[in-house]
């Protein structure tokens, strides 16, 4: 009797283990159903469930938001300096201290006014935003005509009208791309050169309609560049909703005027910091898996996903690391960089310090691209080096991530590529990110503690295991 | 020299060619690297960029939601009826009717009151809701001890503690799962049978914490039932933060008192509708491919999530694949059912009317997670089903979706798999959905329109493709 039921359960053992290999050939079954976990995958678990209990990295980006907008050169940035040195205190980090970076200090001033006035439909009100970098316009504000185009070459057709007027370049994002980020790619040229092509044609000011797919009522503000060779112009963003109205004005009546008037202006540079934090490697602590984000923000939100969430994310993996008693065999630091908004200095300085010459950086994650769910992490390598990453994407898809690709870092990491290291971004959902991108909506509200937290453990995973395998 | 290019030309192109081979199974090129693309990739960019160019599910979400809640049986919900139908007949589909269904009518009557009264924290105020299905309490309200209980063990062990009191039931839905409907479904038995197993003690009512992971005070409704054997007493949801209030001073004062007072009742059965349109298929038009989701909601929000969107979600799938021209061989039809939440009759009776007698359903397609990321399709089929509709994987992949699992589909559509149908459910990103479920928080401003969006395109390509080559 007891040997038919050994046999019988010995049949049925077999049984399963074959039809578990036909599963799995089928990419029905997942390694989890593997008798033997694979490498790292109950640790992930962990980490996920750790991660999930409470919503610590919210807390984090509550202090962080709580300190208000963080423009590279305010108080607010230096606040956020300090407050992220407590923070990485309390989590009893190593090695913490900032090193300098010598920071751009452009402030608004007065709020914006801006106007439509027409002598067929009145004066209405628009919402307008100074560009960063932008000059003031005079005390008394700008009233010029307005000449719509939808592009530089547009522009270099009609320059003959051009001459005292405001150019409006009113080109939108393009909706029907899926990859917002390549949208916004496609439209930001306006923000960043508006002012010195339509100074060129002989303009006043440049009003540029926000870069959002989202037909709403905030303007975003955002980096401009003038050209030394160039006189400088102010210029400003309107909200989509403005920028739809003036069009359908203009249509009507042409010789529409707008009034704006700015208050922004550059003040001298300050010195300010990056902050950096480590738990220093057990066996290779000059081996570094970096991770971070920026510090600073735009000021007409709290820089909430932008990218007050990628400093949460990096102090939240680091947290969870200690939590659950991991030692790493090499060196993971978190990175959170001061001005990635105005030109990326600190990424620069951070790289070329004198600090990292004794220091091999690996890989850096960094995470800019908002609180939103993550979906994969994009890597900035060769082929062979993307595919060799790719092997760790079985524990990603456990925590709900779908995929490892090739794609890049961010701005702040990217001048560590020179420094060999292989530089990794998060990649979150990114059809929500141009509704609250460097605008008044990008405030704690607008993120979700799951969303963010997972990120974080996204992070924790992937800088732990880099942490304990290296990149080979 | 012309042959020499030639020949020239034949190497490169051969070593592209094994390249192209060699990347594929390096699985690091997509199937979009292949000269000759994959059936329907073209058709599913085409639906992907007429989806995203306008905001037109979000549009159909607006005039749903623009009727307010949609309770089974409420005027609202005859509204609904109504509305779909003219959309159906705007945008040209066929075969437009709707088949009756009979729902319970229940309501909420005047705004709920509630508070905690205790002799040591003095009064107060608590965000409650009746449960959809609840009676009143007294008109003077109910006033009582509370015991709190985590589970329906735990109240069997103090159940001598039980009589005249109420029981509150405080178990959290547990915010480590990632699966945020694996966690609903761990904590909603509570707001199910709270009442009844509170009864059985001889409690005097039952107040049950919100399932959700979210700390705030908005109440989250929803279905409880009651047993013919056990007496009837009121059901109320507490929001998060007014349950741990409540834990907190019942822990230093366990003589503290609730007050609570419900209005709600139930009104005679109503005759309602689901609503059904379509484009009748080309080549065989009694086999039908449905999509669809539920037109009723619940009342504190304007269920723009559960379910507005599905509706919007199927009618768009309709607009994208007539605005393209195409000509499904099997019919498409969109069924908006009528009381998903009061028990789900509109389905049975759709899958049990006459008039399914001469139709074959071969897949039906349900949207009832929301209006969130779309993620994938989970199919609840037998495994060779589900991994035969893998082959449609790299579509979605194109859109940004990630797989097609098992799983299966929704409440509306689970009696037709009795029918013969493969149901599948569209799964949108879940860490969000219980933020809002059920609450006052469940409105329009809660929806991303590209995130809608994409969940339409999903389910155009789907339903489109499996009624051009069927379930085979």
């Amino acid at each position: 009797m007891f040997s038919f039921i050994y046999r019988r359960k010995g049949l049925i053992f077999i049984f399963f283990f074959i039809f578990g290999i036909w599963l799995r050939t089928q990419g029905i079954a997942s390694d989890k159903d593997n008798g033997q976990k694979a490498p790292y995958l109950d640790l992930a678990e962990k980490i996920l469930k750790e991660g999930l209990k409470e919503e610590q990295a919210f807390a984090v980006l509550k202090k962080l938001t709580g300190i208000g907008p963080r423009l590279t050169g305010s108080p607010q940035a230096a606040a956020a300096v300090e407050l992220i040195r407590q923070e990485m205190q309390n989590l009893g980090l190593e090695n913490i201290h900032l090193e300098p970076t010598v920071v751009e200090h452009w402030i608004r001033g007065a709020k914006e006014k801006a106007k439509i006035v027409s002598a067929r439909y009145g004066t209405i009100p628009l919402s307008v935003c100074a560009l960063g970098g932008s000059i003031a316009t005079p005390e008394t504000g700008i009233s010029a005509e307005v000449v719509e185009v939808q592009s530089f070459t547009e522009l270099q057709k009609i320059k003959e009208k051009a001459q005292g007027k405001i150019i409006f370049f009113n080109r939108p994002m393009d909706p029907t791309i899926l990859n917002t980020f390549d949208a916004y790619g496609k439209a930001v040229d306006q923000r960043v050169r508006g002012a010195v092509e339509a100074a060129k044609v002989g303009a006043v000011a440049a009003l540029v309609r926000s870069p959002t797919t989202r037909l709403d009522d905030f303007p975003h503000t955002g980096l401009m560049r003038y050209d030394p060779q160039v006189p400088k112009i102010p210029a400003a963003c309107v909200s989509t909703k403005g920028a739809e109205l003036l069009s359908q004005i203009l249509k009507k009546d042409s010789s529409t005027i707008v009034f704006m008037k700015l208050d922004c202006r550059n003040l001298p540079h300050v010195t300010s910091y990056n902050v950096l934090g480590q738990i220093t490697g057990s066996e290779k602590p000059n081996e570094i898996i970096l991770i971070g984000g920026h510090l600073d923000s735009w000021d007409l939100g709290t820089g909430a996903h932008d990218d007050g969430a990628g400093c949460a994310h990096a102090l939240e993996a680091l947290r969870l690391i200690k939590e659950l008693g991991l030692k790493p065999k090499r060196t993971i630091r978190a990175v959170m960089f001061m001005d990635e908004e105005f030109g990326g200095i600190g990424g620069k300085d951070y790289a070329q310090s004198e600090n990292r010459r004794e220091e091999v950086h690996l890989a850096a994650i960094e995470s800019d691209r908002g609180a939103f769910l993550p979906l994969g992490f994009g890597v900035g390598a060769d082929l062979k080096t993307i595919k060799r990453l790719q092997r760790w994407e079985y524990l990603f898809k456990t925590i709900g991530l779908c995929w490892i690709r090739g794609g890049g870092g961010g701005v702040d990491i990217s001048p560590l590529a020179k420094n060999g290291a292989i530089t990794i971004g998060l990649i979150p959902d990114c059809q929500r990110y141009f509704d609250v991108h460097h605008s008044g909506r990008d405030v704690l509200e607008m993120v979700n503690p799951r969303e963010l937290e997972l990120g974080a453990v996204a992070i924790a995973i992937f800088s732990y295991v880099l942490a304990q395998e290296g990149i080979e």
